[in-house]
């Protein structure tokens, strides 16, 4: 028998609600029919997003939407700065240098976030204010640490670059307040806390981020901002989009309404407390120094073959949980706790844990880490 | 009541078994089980395309896979050859421009498939051989004509162009042989043919593309063919693919399988013949000379609005058409008939056109339209 739990960070787990929306017939994208569905899912994102900024939606991964930013905003020789401190840091440094930008990066031990007086430093140093943008990852799912984007936008407020945000794990899942913290662009996608399949991403972008976009010439034709916000102005899309993934969106969305995004972001970070708690009773050590409050990142016990031990956890128990990132793999275990999920998925997940770790050799007390769940996750 | 016709060119309708393969649970695009999906997804592919050349899968719309080839295959400054005969032919030409090539179009008459002669005589003008792409559309929906791509193919041969061909509403409705008629790219969608929801593009690759690609500078990350296929070789992608609309085409492309690819030409070529003699009988004209056998283009009759027309067609009988393209808005009606359609649809098309141009007013002998396409429709 198969029954499967998706304890990925990300893609994720999809509510029923919005599978079944997803198979309503397919309607033309030059219907009226579609535009009320676009403007529909365009408030629906902006709520999520907190902003008023306008907002784009492409079909394409979340790393289609960071490659836009790029190419829409900035040109060949520009200098820029990216904080790196995992995986999708260095997709930012990597996306950079193909468009031939002069990139700085802020190095930063994977596992921490960066200190956001680093940044500050950056700028000041830069006495000629030669840096156009600032490129920043909100949740690192790699290391499983969340960036301070309320401070670094406090920073940035006091100098001309540009701050951009990739919040493709984040949105939807630990607070991004993107006009109250003044992030010019932030990009998301679809399949992660907004609890859709893969397919779609979203960018908003700020005044001074159009701005910016006037004067840029790198080359790009699908991405294009311009020619997507022509049509976006009329809730439409300049291309066929993938339509049920938007209705799945749109469905999705009405369950953020009606859950309300504080309710949402404390039932991540209740998750998150109880993983820690538990894989810290079964005598197991965290990965992050600044958790994320979206997906845990535990370091392999010794003795213990990570992978060896995803494949039981899967085979066994129908749960994927994922493996680590990069030079972190073989090394570390992800378990990510985002979109829909909620206290059960944890139990369970921790409760399997504790019996494929027991037959692989690690020592520790059988069913403290449950316990340790339980008592945060039974609080009324 | 709502019972909705999608009889656009694109996107079009979708059989229940492929919405239903799309809310199977999202696995996660690093597991077994997704690469074996993707396995499956590409064998089913090299049979719709008819080729034994490598295959890439993108999530976006077509023309994201128009692009890439452009931007992968060719630097600033390189000479290319356009075949405009249409919006989609224009197409090529924005992309190629914005990307700094040097483009040569060939101007064809809307309506018409270019002379493949034409293409012979600019590469035998070119005599330093300058010319390293000819852009091609197989099937043109804006004008409903479709191109000579056999012929186009025997030529290139003798040449050292690369041919690339926008198949996106083409493959899988009109004969395309892309290894026999040596096509080096072949660029497709999911929403037309194939039967699928749109948001995925599919990429075929010949050995010249690939040495091509090798010398190629302009910017690109997304869409990189390079890194895609060191992930494509072990039956993967590189980001978060739309991974329910793989599932949805698995199922189609077992429903090709299982029809052929020649009955599916077949089919139609009859639902365009009986589409052409239904509107020939209505006293109607077709736009095209060189007819696609995938969408009918029909020209507005005298004293009737088109825009009001479909509108009606729409709201009286819940049947889509579509309206024209660029300088074709407001003048001609396009009747799409591709992927899942079958002969009911076209009968009940032409009954409902029947009814609407009659209260509007057009001259015709009534039920002869569907005489007409019952007359080639009813053959055993």
């Amino acid at each position: 028998m198969e029954k499967f739990r998706l304890m990925a960070p990300g893609p994720c787990m999809i509510p029923d609600r919005v599978y079944q929306a997803m198979t309503r017939h397919i309607i033309h994208h030059r219907s009226a029919e579609f535009r009320s569905l676009v403007k529909e899912v365009v408030e629906g994102l902006k709520y999520v997003f907190q902003t008023k900024n306008e907002m784009l939606i492409f079909t394409s991964s979340g790393t289609g939407g960071m490659e836009s930013s790029v190419a829409n905003l900035f040109s060949a020789g520009d200098k820029v700065l990216v904080v790196r401190a995992g995986t999708f840091g260095e997709r930012w440094t990597q996306i950079c240098k193909s468009y031939g930008l002069a990139v700085k990066t802020i190095d930063v031990e994977w596992g921490r976030a960066v200190n956001p007086k680093l940044v500050e430093q950056r700028l000041k140093e830069d006495k000629e204010g030669k840096i156009k943008g600032v490129f920043t990852t909100h949740t690192e799912t790699s290391t499983g640490t969340e960036t301070d984007m309320e401070e670094i936008g406090n920073i940035l407020a006091d100098y001309g670059a540009l701050l951009i945000c990739d919040s493709v794990s984040g949105l939807g899942t630990c607070n991004l307040q993107t006009d109250a913290w003044q992030i010019d662009v932030v990009i998301s996608g679809s399949q992660k806390g907004l609890m859709t399949p893969p397919g779609l991403c979203f960018v908003s972008l700020s005044e001074a981020a159009w701005s910016a976009h006037k004067k840029a010439k790198s080359p790009r034709f699908y991405f294009d901002y311009s020619n997507y916000r022509k049509f976006m102005e009329s809730s439409s899309t300049p291309f066929t989009p993938a339509i049920s993934l938007l209705y799945g969106l749109r469905e999705a969305l009405s369950m953020i309404r009606e859950e309300g995004l504080s309710n949402i972001f404390s039932r991540h970070e209740r998750l998150a407390r109880a993983t820690r708690a538990a894989v810290t009773a079964m005598n197991l050590s965290l990965f992050s120094i600044n958790h994320a409050s979206n997906v845990t990142i535990v370091n392999g016990p010794d003795g213990v073959d990570v992978e060896e031990m995803r494949e039981r956890m899967l085979r066994r128990f129908g749960i994927y949980i994922a493996g680590g990132q990069g030079d972190l793999m073989g090394k570390v275990f992800r378990i990510g706790h985002m979109g829909y999920c909620d206290a059960i998925d944890i139990l369970s997940t921790i409760s399997a844990l504790d019996i494929v770790l027991t037959d692989m050799g690690h020592i520790f007390n059988q069913a403290q880490g449950v316990k340790a769940a339980q008592d945060i996750l039974g609080e009324e």
